[in-house]
Formats: C-alpha cells, structure tokens, sequence
C-alpha cells in the first residue's frame, strides 16, 4: 500500500519513535546472523510473571471473570491496593482515591489530561522517561524540560522548579526513583517541592513505578508529605507484571472522578483477568517471591556499577532504584548515539543512548539496564574492557 | 479527600459520562434492595468468553508468555487478522496493514489522532457511539454530528457529506452496523462515499467493531470499495472477548507506521495474554461457537423487534446488526430520557436513553439491547404491556 503519511495530523507526524527501537531491530538482525547480543537496552524485568500471580489469571479465566469491569477497576483491587499504603507506607487514603488503569501509561495520558489544556506545560526534568514528552505533545501540551544533573542527582529540586516555573504551567512531574536514573528525591527535598508546587497553584504528580525497586533504602511515597498529590504506580515492574497492562493512579477523590470520567470513553476498563490477576501480588507469597528479585536486581547493579566503574565511566549519582545505571561515556566519545552503534556492531552489546531521555547533555550518558542475567552483565563488561583496553 | 475539580482542564471538565452510568447505579440500588430489574441497557454480549478462546489464554499464561509485545501486536496475530479478511470477504491485506490496539477505543483514539489537529473535525452521524465525540474533544478537535434518521436509516450518505463537508473537516466516520441503531451501509452508498470523501481530500473511517454480528446478511467490508480507508474492529462484540481489551485497526502501511510510533508511547503494547488468547479465535472450533450465538442474537432481534413493535413503538429502520434496537417512543412520551428513569423506578427495566448517542430528536428515542436471554426480553415486554396497557 502506498503511504498516506501526507494526511497525517501535525500531531501524528511529529511524535517520536524511540531511538533505540533502531538499535533493538538491528540487534535482531545480527542476531538472526548468528551473533551473541548482549541486551543490556531493555526496560523490562527479565522475571517471568510469579507464580501466585499466574494462577490467578488461570482461575478469573476459569471462573469466566473476563467482562468489562467498572472504569476505575473492580473494587476488590482499589482496596488492595489502598490497603498496601498503609501496610508499606503507614498512609490512609480510601478505595475510591484509586483508580486502575490500562498500565501506568494510561493512568499519566489520565493525569495529564486532567491537568492540561492545549498550549499548557508540565514542568519536569531533562534526562526523563522519554514517553511524558509525547503524551504531552499528543495533547497539544507540552513539556517543560528542565535540565539536571549530578549536582541534583538528575532531580527537580525546589530551586529548580521556582525558577523555571512559568504562567502556563500546570504542573511538576517528579520521578523517583527516576528512568533512566534510578535515583530517589530525598525526602526533605520532595517536602520542599510539594509545599512550593501547592503555593504556586500547581498540581504535583510523582511517577513511582519503580518503587519496591530500591536498595538499601525504602522510598517514601510522596503522599507522606503532599496527601494532595498524584502518585502514579505501576505492576510492571516490582510486580513483574509487564505484558498484564496494568497500573493505578492515586489522587484526590474529586481528581479521580474526573479521570474516572475520561476512562470510561478512553478505554472503557482495564483489562479483566489482569486485575484478578493482581489481587494475589499482594499476598505474603507473592511479595516474598517480589522481594527475592529485589535482591538479585541489587546484586547486578553492584556488579554492573563496580564495573562500569573500572571501566572508566562516570556514575555521578549511585542509583538507588529501578534497573538502570545512566553512565557518562564521555571518556570514550562525544557522541553517545554513534557510541551506541558502534557497541551493538563492533561489540555486540545493546545498549540506550542518553538522547532518548531529553537533550541536556544527553551525548555523554548511555543507560545500561540490569535486567538480565549476572553471567550476561559479566560478558557484557568483559567486551566493553575488551573494547576499551585493546 | 476534598475534591479538587476546580483545578481541572477545561479539557477534562467537558468530558462527559454516559447517561446510562447514572440509570445503571440506580439501577444496582433496585437490585441491592431486592428488585428483579431487567438489563436492556448493556452493550456486552451476555455469553462467556468461548472455551477455546479461554483455553489458549491459560496456555499462554503457563507458556509464561505475558512480557511485552511489539506495540503493534504479535506479528502472528497480525497475520491471522490479515487472513481472516481474505477468509471472510476475499479482500487481500498484508499483516503490516493490522495494528493491534488495546480495545477498539486504542483503534479509535489512535485513528482520529492520526488524522486531526485541535479545531479540526470528523464528520460523523448523529445518532452515535457517544466516545468518539470525547475522542475528538479529548485531542481537542470536534465531532461534526449530521443529523441522520430513518430516511437514511440513521447513516450517513453520499449527499450529506457533500452538504456538510467543510474545510476543516478531516475525514468521515461511519459505523455498519451501527450502534445504537444496528443499520448498515448499502454497498452502494459505502462506495459513493468513498469515492466523494477521497475527491474530498478527507479520510474514510469505518466503525466495523459489529461485524459477524448480522442477521440475514453478512456484511461487507469498507475495505472492498476502498482499500485506503482506515478499518476499526474489535474482538469484543463477535468474538466475546470484552474485557480482554483487544481491538484491531486495518489502514494503509504508511498510516498504520504512524500510528504505531504514537501506540508506542501512549499504550507500549495491547495485552499479551489477550493476544494469544484472540489467535484462537479463529479457528473453526470457535468460529462455530459464535455462529451459533449469532443465530440467538437473530433470534432475540426478531422477537424484540416484534414485541416492540406490538407495542406501538415504532422502529422505522429495521436492525440488520450488532444487538440494539432504537425504538420510538414518542407515542410514549416526548422526554425519552425522564422515561428511561420511570422504566427503571417504575418497571425495572433498565435502557438506554437516546441522549447518550446525541441530539437530534434523542428525546423521541431509547435504545434497547438484547444482551440478555430471551426469557427476560420476554418478561420486560410483558412489564412494558402492563404499563402501557394497564
């Protein structure tokens, strides 16, 4: 068929792909040849779905619980999951301040919307999950890339966000721990932030997909200082339940009414058996089996980061969380796109160049990703000082 | 919590819900305080998801296949969707024209937002399916609602787009079988419509999401008369997957490329187990379950139909599809939305009023499902006899 891109809307034609979805075709390619890619590129936990989990799924499709469900998710879930703040977090907030949705991508396409109008911006930082940017875009919003760096662990801090506050902005969005980071907003800092963002009229929203993913330390959900907030979560990833599409987001009651609202006509409901699905992550069973992969994530960050480190490459900001180590390859190039290609070519090791997570500095940094193996991090490291020694 | 409505988008607060959603949780209260109310208010086929369908959906979870898939679906779903319109209606696809999507609703909204920026419009008929108009307001565009009734038998034709076409009209939007009124688009009008809507420089979009869901004809495919236009499915209607929130969209490559960069960002990929359950969907086994359940919807259609009619409710267009019948109930009353409520409180009987699919002369119409078995259509006419009849 012919291409029709010419009748594209200027908001379809301008929507990014991803770069390194160039990078993960290639290695497919030299993979079909016969080569040994190391991915070190993915966003996604290499855990299958937990056991307990799965056969949920197995007895909702059983027990035929596979019809739409209300908008804002069964009831069963809202209150698992409203009862998991107070288990984990020591926070009250009720049921009906929870909304399930269609992965934690639906609950901040949700957010946002409820928040911006066209021409309005959210504020957040420059490195950052790559996808904020186009659901704002795809709004006719935009976001407002604020760049960061080591002096702030790549964060938004409270100075940051009242300089570059602007009459058009709705809104600061946090993530902590952060993609392609993994570090956490300390807690004074995000009490700094909230009180500001408050006073400035603004809605504060915390991406805390990642949390259950720390090391050496807990994160604090942002509602322990701003029950005001929107917090945006996620089963993908502790949960390990990626391809199940499923993820909530907490706000004020009136907040979720209104999102409620624009789910019914968005997406009608989040998928059936994956909720059912997700009322068994909550078991000690299962968070016992969560918590084992916690620990094999933090034994391969050590690892990569030690190495990674002995290889010459800067890690200003140790990462607490996620799978991600974001490393400044500046000793080995100025240009860490091309670097990329050139280890996926020369070395056979996929890596995501920093130019997917915003502009500021973005030619220095690569972010390796731990979700594979030990003995795949070790061949990847090996390469690389294969590579770089000779 | 307080509500925080006042710090809504405009964006937002104009979304509006479904009329039904408040009859409907009237409704549960009937029920909760021991009334035997009759459901002809839902758009869900009452039958259980098929048993092969659910049989691969539990091989797929123990195959531990629930990681992320390509945003435009597994390729081979794609390829069975492609297959099936050659099985179906002889017309040749190729599997890089179908892109999986999360529901019909992901089809939607990605087709829409592919064609239109804000202030523009898709023409569409009035009476309609209610979300497309919040699709269209959500990327802040607009529906243009025609106007369209039993002369045209609730559908758009050749002359009225010709009519009311302007220029900041994108493209045209029809549904065959609609919902609520379960017409069709002749043959002939769907290709004079093509040919006016491509002379017109717009794009043709066809709600098919109720095909295999007619009765005494089979319906044929917009893509036989135009192979550019942009094809909407769903595997909930036909193949009884609702809450497995997995729909299709077939397009031009070029267009459908387009759409899958924005799938990338705004949905990463439909359900997985959802897809591999839907590849059994297919087969001969189930395509047998749901012709048979085609058979009971005809069945139920003929007797509702009849019933109605016996009733002195006019049905000026009679339902060649999906499971709706818009009926007249202006020798009833002359605010079908106050009569909606007295049905329920009354009767209990619940029903669609014919505000929720727009305006023009909604307040003479209500729509009626036979979603239900036919024992309870049966026990709502003789409800509707005694109030009419006293």
């Amino acid at each position: 068929m012919a291409s029709n891109d010419t009748k594209s809307s200027r908001r379809a034609a301008s929507i990014e792909s991803f770069k390194v979805m160039d990078l993960l075709k290639r290695a497919r390619e030299l993979e079909a040849a016969g080569c040994d890619v190391v991915h070190l590129e993915v966003g996604e936990p290499d855990f299958a779905t937990a056991e307990p989990v799965a056969e949920a799924a197995i007895q909702a499709v059983r027990a035929g619980l596979t019809q739409y469900t209300p908008a804002s998710g069964i009831p069963e879930l809202r209150e698992r999951i409203a009862a998991f703040y107070d288990q984990r977090y020591g926070v009250q907030i009720s049921p009906e301040q929870v909304l399930v949705t269609p992965g934690a991508s639906g609950a901040l396409l949700l957010a946002f919307a409820s928040l911006v109008d066209a021409g309005q911006r959210i504020m957040t930082s420059d490195p950052g999950y790559p996808c904020n940017r186009q659901f704002l875009h795809f709004l006719n919003a935009s976001a407002q890339l604020v760049p960061t760096g080591p002096a702030e662990k790549f964060q938004l801090t409270n100075a940051l966000i009242a300089e570059h506050w602007q009459p058009e902005t709705r809104g600061v969005l946090l993530a902590s721990p952060s993609n392609p980071t993994g570090t956490l907003v300390p807690v004074d800092e995000m009490q700094a932030i909230a009180q500001r963002v408050r006073q400035l009229g603004g809605q504060l929203i915390v991406d805390e997909l990642y949390h259950g993913l720390t090391y050496g330390v807990d994160a604090m959900t942002a509602l322990q200082v701003d029950p005001e907030c929107f917090v945006v979560n996620s089963f993908s990833k502790y949960f390990g339940m990626t391809g199940w599409r499923l993820g909530w987001l907490v706000a004020p009651e009136g907040a979720i009414k209104v999102m409620e609202r624009m789910a019914q006509n968005l997406f009608i409901s989040p998928p059936t058996v994956s909720q059912y699905a997700a009322l068994a992550a909550f078991t000690p069973q299962s968070l016992e089996i969560f918590e084992a992969r916690r620990a094999a994530f933090e034994g391969r960050r050590d690892f990569l980061v030690q190495g990674l480190r002995d290889l010459g490459f800067a890690i200003p900001a140790m990462p607490e969380g996620a799978f991600y180590v974001y490393a400044d390859a500046s000793h080995l190039t100025d240009d860490s796109f091309a670097f990329c290609w050139s280890l996926l070519e020369e070395n056979h090791i996929a890596v995501t160049p920093g130019a997917d997570f915003g502009q500021f500095n973005a030619s220095r940094y690569v972010r390796f990703s731990y979700t594979t193996r030990l003995d795949q991090i070790e061949k990847a490291l090996q390469r690389l000082a294969q590579r770089i020694r000779g």
